[in-house]
């Protein structure tokens, strides 16, 4: 088991690791990573270990390596590592006996703490207590302690620490090096420039013991200042030494107009003020934003038999948060967070499909950051478009920076038979994220009703995405169609397919969504649309919209309900999936087939048709769905991280409660399961998004119709209780929800309409119902 | 004890580590390095370990990662990293206990070996034996063999390897990636081109079993290209695998015309080629030509109360031939040869003073090579005198590629008293390496007698360094002499000084050596003077030396004999050096004061003014090397390992015979001592050439004068014997010196005039005399 309960006021909100497994660290790094949206820190042991990846990833600060290679987010010089050495010895656990040992995160507070009981091949005893976190309060700082006990004789104590340059991703250097100093026998600096993008980073790290008497003495080396110091430490005695870090980048609005000079002073200066505090204080102002921001507003609380479920859905609220910049509008939630390598940092569809709701139900005002993103990264969906011969804005299947583009890589994993490496074709040809974002945009405004976003950002996306759509649309003339073809769906074992069904509805949906905000504001609005017509002209976009919209080929539910995934899918070959179905890790397959061999096989990655039937539901009767789920899951191996908890929603809503609650656990274990290498790049954050939205958009049937909430719950049998918050349309409210009864507290007596089954009532203050 | 002696054949020849000691790794790594010339490769084991640098260096590949760097030897993608599983469990020594270990390195026949008998937690025994040379009949080729053999059990072997380049110069990525593919489930092939200097590298890499019936599966990862294999191995049986590795690139001469398609196509035939024959064949080639290049012509024996003296001259031979590019005049030695990162492969004065010696003696023909690489970077000094104002050819402290100029770098260690990094000034002030080159172009030529080596090469650098010398001299018209100021002496403790004695006197000889050949052609060799009048106009260059050479400043011996190192040195403040005297690390000074204090200090790095009296012996008096021996020594702290090999030969010359016998091994101890340390980042070159220096031109008394050869030994009182072989003027020969006698056999019958004691004899054939 990875985790414990905690107890008191830490109940079901601590992650642990009882042992010591060095095969493990990499797990582990990913789920406790520590963080602020701000900055992401994987959590690594102070020593070094072979297997261990240290990672420090600043939101936004995207760097090109080289032309041969896309941008990505660069490892930053790391602050935690810490060489210690006992009597000469240095400390390691695999050289030592591991008398005692425990690892946790609180998901309460931010707080990772180490403690370890360990005797010498001389059979000296030592307990070492390590503690730090990623301010919530400060996002620039880090704080490390560290406590050394020796238990039976006095000890040599030797420290090493600070600024270490000698990191990369894998292998690869963003950064040049800048000047480094030690200030006032105090304060480290170290500076740091990416390589392409020019941004300057400055870290400074102080260190101070809980004693005046020892030695200290800089050193420095290629990309590294550090300090040694040197102390005996009296059997009995506690030695007790602090580390704090901060870690400023030119990329940071506060310092976008200074001169490098000025922020390095400036920062020095922070440190010099952080520095007059002790860890605890600074822990305490941490912890505070942590209730505030996070758990007073947005905790769930969950009773069911498996209290791994409660403590589940807490993860996924604390990783949403310290992965989101919700600082920034110009930079949004990478696939793994700030949380490992994995995918380089680039946001994909997960951040609209698999994040955003919770966002949008839970910190409309982070949901609107995110959607901001998208508006300022417009310049890099014009670019797309418009670099494939297209109009209008078509967003890059993978982004970075605002205006970086498309930065899909090229090339992937072996291909088994011809020896060479695969070409990925999503960011030519997975073309769905444009509607993706658009859908989000829609549901942000009904849930949020934030009609100055849509002013400010939202319509000018919705039709420049359609404008992209209009020219993107193939025209058939023997069918009189218009198609969209040689695509990739959500389904990416499928290359070049034609008229991929979730692609043209949505593309359809996107289309329409502007046409009808086109009627609106021409009727309603009359300034917004004379601005709208005046940048983008809208009524030409409308117009080239109305002449193709009723002749866009849209796949047909057959004589059986189901709908093709695309024009050829139901006639490839079946095959026994069976083995696949139970892999342990993902791509299993391509151990066996290639992508050409995988492409002829009915078998699909994740979640296509009905990712649609899920986003589009209110389109398609019961029937159609079900006779889909029925026909596709069994086709579908769930090879990505995207597909479970859009399974799991489905399968509430077809009644199959014990299928659900299966798939929502084969969700969750996607991060927090025994496969010890999953998260190894780092935590997944459409899964982690997913987790939330199977429980609140799937158990509690948590939907809204326009004006309305829909709330149509039906828990696991596991669970006898929900209890949550909710903001919709600006009214913030306490859900709680049994086996059949529903119960809504308003905290601002703000009028709001609830549906539940067909009744609509109109609740005031707060209401119980039965169902 | 970190040798051992060998038996038979290899008696003397075998360097072994008995005990396994993670800490002691780096230093392994570089004293038993694997090399070529071609490339070098730091001795890893095939496992992975945090202590542990992998290094793969190829001869004159530079590349610069940034415009804030230097340009450096780039460490190459590894082939060696081998993960083997036994039973699930990563070998790894740490998890293992260890039953029998040894490691050691054949320098007769380049062998590195490795066996280790382990017991698993779950007490299974296993034996694994590692061995791998880098072939001196390919220089292309690697080889590693592996055998396993489970003596308790059978055993499920995994094993993951092949090229890894995600390798980097301590952080700093110097390659982008290129193709890579596996070829018919043999070959693994990996592309890369350096990022600045845009060098192709193709490597090529096949592994081999002694059995048909096992598992393989390809795999890559970010510039990774890997095979996984699977094999039961039943108890009893040894599986035994080779794995065959190849680079190239298109530095390389022959592959400079050719395409990157048609060099990586004919890189991968050839590998083909290689995988037909096995481990044992393609060490015996390789053997072979260690034998025949090296041992067969310039093994030294030494008969030694101490065998460990016999073993460190041929550890000193052995690194000579791996670290020195003999096949390409457009590179030269490294301060580490290929063993590691440190002085980033950079070639200072330690390859004309300490290693040529070696080379003029016993392969005129690679030394020759070495001093073309000077004339071929003559490129580089005349961007180096002529951007700094001056006129010829200034060669640049550090020295990489024939037209990179200057690349020492700017910044160095941290100043413990103001906290930032120390200015390295050796690159704008430490100048006497011009006159260095010089003084080795005569040394060669008097004892190699190649006047083609002169009419084509030597005499333009003369004449163009001594142009250098006339310009860089300023005059001082209060004296009426012409001075150099500013400058740093081999003593680097000491910037910015005037008149550094050695700095004047090598100037002075080398503009005299300028004049002596200006005349000298003049009168007897009217056709090359002619050319290098129309090509460099020499009589302009005598004439601009004859008007200053009368008038340079150079250091006069004070009354009590003492010579001052510059302007200021005797005046300094003297302080008790005891402390740095016995030094365990290099720059203990600086733990303590600060550059600019040691700057005030009567204290020297290394040898100065006895480097003056060694190279200038003739031009003084023994009573005035004696008493600057007796006044300079003690205020040497031998910082550099530049330092003990001068101080030997000029104890042996003082008949300080006990001193310069601990001298001789304090410089052997700079690689081969207890201190753990010292070689991390590879083997010193100046020392292990000092070795050499100290044997045959200390020990044995070889010098030359004009056109004789004299022999004045003086054994330490532990040798009863050497045996050596040189070249002198075209003739080889064989010496055999005792305590006492002094036999010579000349291979070619070809007459050679020997000086012993104040005779001059000629010699024939054989000859025996006492001494």
């Amino acid at each position: 088991m990875i985790y414990n309960l905690g107890k008191g006021k830490d109940e079901n909100f601590i992650l642990a690791e009882d042992y010591f497994n060095k095969d493990n660290f990499r797990k582990y790094e990913s789920i406790m990573c520590l963080g602020n949206g701000y900055l992401g820190l994987r959590n690594t042991n102070e020593e070094d270990y072979v297997s261990q990846v240290r990672g420090l990833y600043i939101s936004g600060c995207f760097n090109r390596f080289h032309e041969t290679e896309v941008t990505e987010l660069p490892n930053c010089p790391d602050v935690i590592g810490m060489k210690i050495w006992l009597n000469e010895k240095e400390f390691d656990l695999t050289q030592f006996t591991i008398l005692n040992y425990e690892r946790t995160l609180n998901i309460r507070s931010g707080l990772a703490t180490r403690i370890v009981e360990i005797k010498s091949k001389s059979q000296e005893r030592f307990i070492l207590k390590f503690k730090k976190f990623v301010s919530m309060d400060n996002l620039h700082l880090i704080c490390q302690k560290v406590e050394i006990l020796p238990l039976d004789d006095d000890v040599d104590f030797k420290l090493c620490t600070g600024i270490d340059g000698q990191v990369t991703n894998s292998s690869v250097q963003h950064f040049s090096e800048g000047d480094k100093r030690l200030f006032n026998d105090k304060i480290m600096q170290s500076c740091f420039k990416t390589t392409e993008s020019k941004i300057d980073f400055v870290l400074n790290s102080s260190v101070k013991f809980n004693t005046e008497d020892y030695f200290s003495q800089i050193q420095m080396d290629r990309r590294k200042i550090f300090m040694n110091f040197k102390k005996k430490i009296k059997k009995g005695d506690t030695l007790i030494f602090e580390k704090f870090s901060t870690i400023h980048t030119s990329r940071d609005k506060e310092n976008e107009n200074l001169l490098l000079e000025d922020f390095k002073k400036k920062s020095k200066e922070e440190l010099n003020e952080i520095i007059k505090y002790d860890f605890e204080e600074l822990f305490l102002k941490s912890e505070d934003c942590f209730l505030k921001n996070i758990w007073n507003k947005s905790d769930i609380k969950i009773k069911s038999i498996n209290s791994f479920d409660q403590f589940a859905v807490r993860f996924s609220i604390y990783h949403l948060h310290i992965m989101t910049p919700a600082h920034d509008s110009r930079m949004s939630i990478a696939a793994k967070g700030l949380s490992g390598e994995g995918y380089k940092g680039h946001v994909f569809w997960d951040t609209e499909i698999f994040c955003l709701p919770y966002f949008i139900y839970e910190h409309p005002e982070i949901a609107r950051k995110l959607l901001e993103y998208r508006f300022n990264s417009l310049i890099s969906a014009r670019k797309k478009a418009s670099s494939g011969g297209y109009l209008g804005a078509q967003y890059p299947w993978e982004s970075a920076w605002i205006d970086d583009g498309e930065v899909t890589p090229v090339w992937g994993a072996a291909d088994i038979i011809t020896g060479k490496s695969t070409k990925i074709w999503s960011g030519f040809i997975e073309i769905h994220v444009t509607s993706d974002v658009v859908y989000a945009i829609e549901q942000y405004f009904k849930i949020a009703r934030d009609l100055d976003f849509m002013k400010r950002y939202g319509y000018e996306i919705i039709f420049e995405t359609a404008l992209f759509w209009t020219s993107r649309l193939e025209y058939n003339e023997n069918l009189d169609l218009y198609e969209i073809n040689d695509v990739m769906g959500p389904d990416e074992y499928k290359e070049h397919v034609n008229n991929n069904a979730f692609t043209n509805q949505m593309a359809y949906y996107n289309m329409s969504l502007a046409l009808k905000y086109f009627y609106k504001l021409k009727s309603n609005d009359e300034d917004t649309f004379k601005i709208l017509e005046n940048s983008i002209n809208i009524s030409s976009i409308a117009e080239k919209i109305e002449k193709i919209i009723n002749k866009i080929y849209l796949q047909r539910p057959n004589k059986n309900l189901i709908i093709p995934q695309d024009d050829t899918y139901l006639n490839l070959k079946s095959i026994d999936l069976t083995p696949f179905k139970n892999q342990k890790h993902v791509g299993e397959i391509f151990k066996f087939y290639n992508l050409k061999q995988v492409n002829e096989i009915q078998v699909s990655k994740q979640a296509d048709i009905m990712m649609m039937l899920y986003l589009l539901e209110d389109e398609f009767d019961y029937e159609t769905i079900k006779a889909n789920y029925d026909y596709y899951e069994p086709r579908t191996l769930h090879d990505s991280s995207l597909s479970l908890s859009t399974h799991c929603i489905l399968a509430k809503k077809m009644n199959h409660m014990e299928l659900a609650y299966e798939l929502f656990h084969k969700s969750i274990k996607i991060d927090l399961g025994e496969n010890m290498q999953s998260s190894n790049d780092g935590i997944h954050a459409a899964s982690i998004g997913g987790i939330w939205r199977a429980t609140i958009l799937g158990f509690c049937g948590i939907k809204n119709i326009d004006e309305i909430l829909e709330i149509d719950p039906r828990l696991p049998n596991e669970w006898d209780m929900i209890e949550f918050n909710l903001v919709f349309r600006g009214n913030s409210m306490n859900l709680l929800i049994t086996k059949n009864t529903i119960a809504i507290v308003l905290y601002e007596n703000k009028e709001v309409k609830i549906k539940i089954k067909d009744e609509i009532y109109t609740v005031n203050d707060e209401m119980k119902f039965k169902y």
